[in-house]
């Protein structure tokens, strides 16, 4: 196997970038890690709580030295952020990133650092929050990250590439940046579209209040909305960079609700049924493969104190 | 406060059933809860796990000397499961159910008993799995429960009703049974519904493979394959029960979805950026009330060790 990096430069201090820089701290011995975001409020936390070994106060100072410089920024601010290091980067030093899109960013990146050796790298793991108070070390243990080099790609920096993200605890699949971006927007981006767009629907209703949606939701709407919490700048871009194979997946899905909404209006419950029970096997196949939690409900707590609610019903009676 | 009921049959063994059964022996002290199915192997399985105080060989067993009944069937077979025990009911017995749509239950309760006392009820709670063994005594501890009494319904059974399910530790809500379908189309339908199609869309596409689906699932996907894997033969019979008010939540949706489609067609990203912050509110909102698990990714566990996959991750390298 490849060595990884001793010197990484994470631009981007947020959920992804934090979580680089603390799993590579806590899992590559002797790596030294240096952190920047172009947010003067956003290094200052970074400083405070810790990310990386330093907080560089400018792009050149962030790559000083370094041989891995990983760009954990919105993708629609790739380019603009690879232009800021551009002019400071080391000779031999290698390019990734954790975008979503891949295709946009292989070309954005390539833009701004011609003759640069560049292996887009997209992580397959998240949460709904965001902010460097979001980042965790173990974010990355168990998930696939997907890399996207060119095929003139340099193979031993894909290599050394491939061994830093399995040295943060990912298991690493090789694609074509197209296929990624299809890929994607069927599992990542049109959920995310969905959720959008049914918590947005929920909120603006005539006939039921907000106030009975949010006291109702436990009822499957609750699962919408944490997807739905998620990063609007990050989002904003993923449309706006993948969107022919998200508009392309959009109108499989519209299809298929359209042939389920006639079924529904038709009493067809034979179909439905048919339906439904096809698509219980994918979930199994999910837990059999470690990429969901087996438990019930997410393995939500039920019945434990949280806010006043609980107060009130664990009152005896 | 009213007392509650002294002897419970349960009607339907399944995970709501066997909910009710398990948290009224739990937490009403010299309860006694008979429970009934009509599947002979669910009837062996719940006496085998000790559901009830009693299981009933048949329905006239079930609801001898019962105070209330309660009918935990999907909602298509309401009418049959009341109409198996109405010669056998006592005088002054309080009927009372569990089904996610409740004009359609009214009316089938009431047809099936005419002249019986109905106090409709649906506790929002639940989870994926189903069946005797999917129970348990905490399901609807800071639930809400919405009863949806007729107009002309005895008070003094709504109250005692109230109070059974506030014994359960559920918070009681009064609605008016079409109100209640409507407002359960948007927090409970409509998300079952995109659930299951958004699944079944992943699982037939043609330029992404099914296996691809499962393994890069974490991007957001896996969240509505849990919601998916629902029992078919209750949310068949809710679409077919609930069908104008789910119709007329799906095209208030797909309109919204169509205004999205057309920003990210073109390129509006300020549409997007402002619908997407909107959405993030109503999270907090469901959080603040008690209504879901404020940690991220609802708890899951990151970096912990479940299937294949971790143990390959977690080897040190």
């Amino acid at each position: 196997m490849s060595e990884s990096f001793r010197d990484v430069a994470v631009i981007g201090l947020g959920l992804l970038g934090g979580s680089v820089a603390l799993a590579a701290r806590a899992r590559i011995p002797g790596v030294r890690v240096v952190g920047y975001d172009a947010d003067p409020a956003v290094r200052a936390r970074a400083a405070e709580i810790g990310l990386a070994d330093a907080i560089a106060d400018t792009p050149a100072q962030a790559v000083a030295g370094a041989q891995l410089v990983v760009f954990c920024v919105p993708v629609g601010a790739m380019g603009a952020a690879a232009a800021a290091v551009a002019p400071h980067l080391p000779a031999d030093c290698v390019i990734s990133d954790v975008g979503s899109s891949k295709a946009s960013v292989l070309k954005a990146l390539g833009e701004a650092l011609p003759g640069a050796t560049i292996v887009p790298a997209h992580p397959v793991a998240g949460t709904e929050q965001s902010g460097p108070d979001a980042g965790f070390a173990t974010l990355f243990v168990g998930r696939w990250c997907i890399l996207t080099p060119a095929e003139d790609a340099d193979e031993a920096a894909v290599a050394r590439v491939s061994a830093f993200w399995e040295a943060l605890g990912a298991k690493v699949e090789m694609m074509d940046a197209a296929h990624h971006d299809l890929v994607l927007a069927v599992t990542s981006h049109l959920p995310h579209l969905i959720a959008y767009t049914i918590v947005g629907t929920a909120s603006d209703l005539e006939e039921v209040t907000q106030s009975e949606v949010i006291k109702y939701s436990a009822g499957g709407f609750r699962d919408f909305t944490r997807i739905a919490a998620s990063d609007p700048t990050m989002w904003r871009d993923v449309f706006l960079h993948n969107r022919d194979a998200v508009l392309t997946m959009l109108q499989v899905f519209t299809e298929d609700l359209t042939e389920l909404q006639k079924a529904i209006r038709k009493g067809d419950g034979a179909a439905l049924f048919d339906h439904f029970t096809r698509t219980r096997a994918i979930r199994r196949s999910i837990i059999a493969m470690g990429q969901d939690d087996a438990r019930p409900d997410f393995g939500r707590d039920h019945g434990v104190a949280t806010a006043p609610a609980t107060e009130d019903a664990a009152r005896p009676r």
